[in-house]
């Protein structure tokens, strides 16, 4: 539903790559109320962002070692349900499919019960070293789109 | 702009709140790349709303004395340029005039050169010590809205 | 070496308690200059006093549980080597025995290679809710105690 | 007192260079027993050390620079009292004379009432680019030290 909303699916494109990593509240993560401060919620899907790049060969590292930046311009949390400390979870990071020079991503927090507590995603752009907005994907990362496409990643 | 979209302004509603905080990107907040991670900008956003929140007399453990709690349901950030260590910035805190049960908060960072860096927003709901999502504002904010309404905050 | 000069050992004590947990550094954590910053270590402290305390069915939500708080009254660090971004790591927590109402941690950090990159110690006092410090351990520590002698926990 | 054992003064050495900085604990700082966690205290340290540096003219990125690295090998914390959610506290930076290659802070924190909250230290080794300890004060530094000396700083 949501996700639906954020990254719209365009006909003919290829499946997410996901990727799941499992995760427990830590003391320190948790505020004075006895729950997860919201503001942590960005360290838990970097959690699932490296994970992914590290999965599928395409991390931070890895498109720096190519001259390619890739912040995060955009990032948006929806809050659901609360975590308390010791609380085990699932991030689970969706990386949907675009042709642009961008990167999208989604991510899903769950708790034991399987209940969504958190969702939301992030928008990364790629530059070049000197900060210039690549308006056409390079060619490592055409490359790796093409695999993608045809399901040999 | 951005902003209008985020909390569309009703007619006859009062002007937004606001509150300016001073600060300075410090060693911890920079990241391997040189700049603020993108993580630690919900850490500048409640900087601006704990001093909005005192400023106009109803902070969280304002709410809270009164058996409210205002935990965040949604926060969006979009990036537009970054910080770099020991840069100076403001964060500006406007609080969206809403007639209902619910805190909207927009967030907008500037650099010295007044360039807008970061902006994005909050939405908080109100709830009972039970958890229970509050229909109705309470007396004291509905009280609070009044003086708002009135120019006499 | 070290560790004998933080909590020596008395002839007679049984030996510590230890655990291990498996860390591997995030991107947030790491600095400008590309390792991690030396103020994170007392949250890597933090996995093992954790893992400890579940291990052995005593940590800080069993002392509260109690009516016993185990502030944390002083810590130390000592730095070897760096850690770098994605670089796998060990956290050892040792729990050195003390008939004093009193927790003597040691935390060791080794990475890949098994360099000790990190270690250092933390003591906590207990204290009951009114904060008032306990000069004898109370009882449900004190046989905690007897069945580490007895090495039966 | 404390620090009189931890950096012991030598006869005829200047005095400590100083300088304080004015906080308030923020929401994100304190834990769920309501207290600031102890690990954010390195977070204050480095608050009067970036200040320290900016005040005297050697920063981090002063050092940097030169082509000198600065990191931080040893952090020991005494906590004394608690600070909670908006307390306000003074952080006062002390650095010791040194004529070797290291920096040796103290740090002081007392809350609204002048007590004595938090006290800690730490130490920097200077190291060239290739992260080889010098034996010997870069020129630059020693005539730092010269003019610390003379009282001309």
């Amino acid at each position: 539903m949501a996700k639906k909303r954020w990254f719209p699916r365009v006909s003919g494109a290829p499946e997410p790559l996901t990727f799941s990593v499992e995760r427990q509240v830590r003391f320190e993560e948790v505020d004075a109320v006895g729950i997860v401060w919201h503001g942590r919620y960005p360290s838990y899907f970097e959690d699932a962002r490296v994970a992914l790049g590290a999965q599928y060969g395409l991390g931070y590292m890895d498109f720096y070692a190519q001259g390619i930046l890739a912040p995060i311009k955009k990032m948006h949390i929806d809050y659901h349900w609360p975590l308390r400390f010791e609380d085990p979870f699932t991030i689970e990071g969706r990386w949907h499919w675009s042709e642009a020079a961008r990167l999208n991503y989604e991510f899903i927090l769950r708790n034991a019960e399987q209940q969504i507590v958190t969702s939301g995603y992030s928008v990364q752009m790629l530059l070049d070293l000197e900060h210039n907005l690549l308006v056409v994907p390079p060619p490592f990362y055409q490359e790796f789109l093409q695999r993608w496409k045809e399901g040999t990643l």
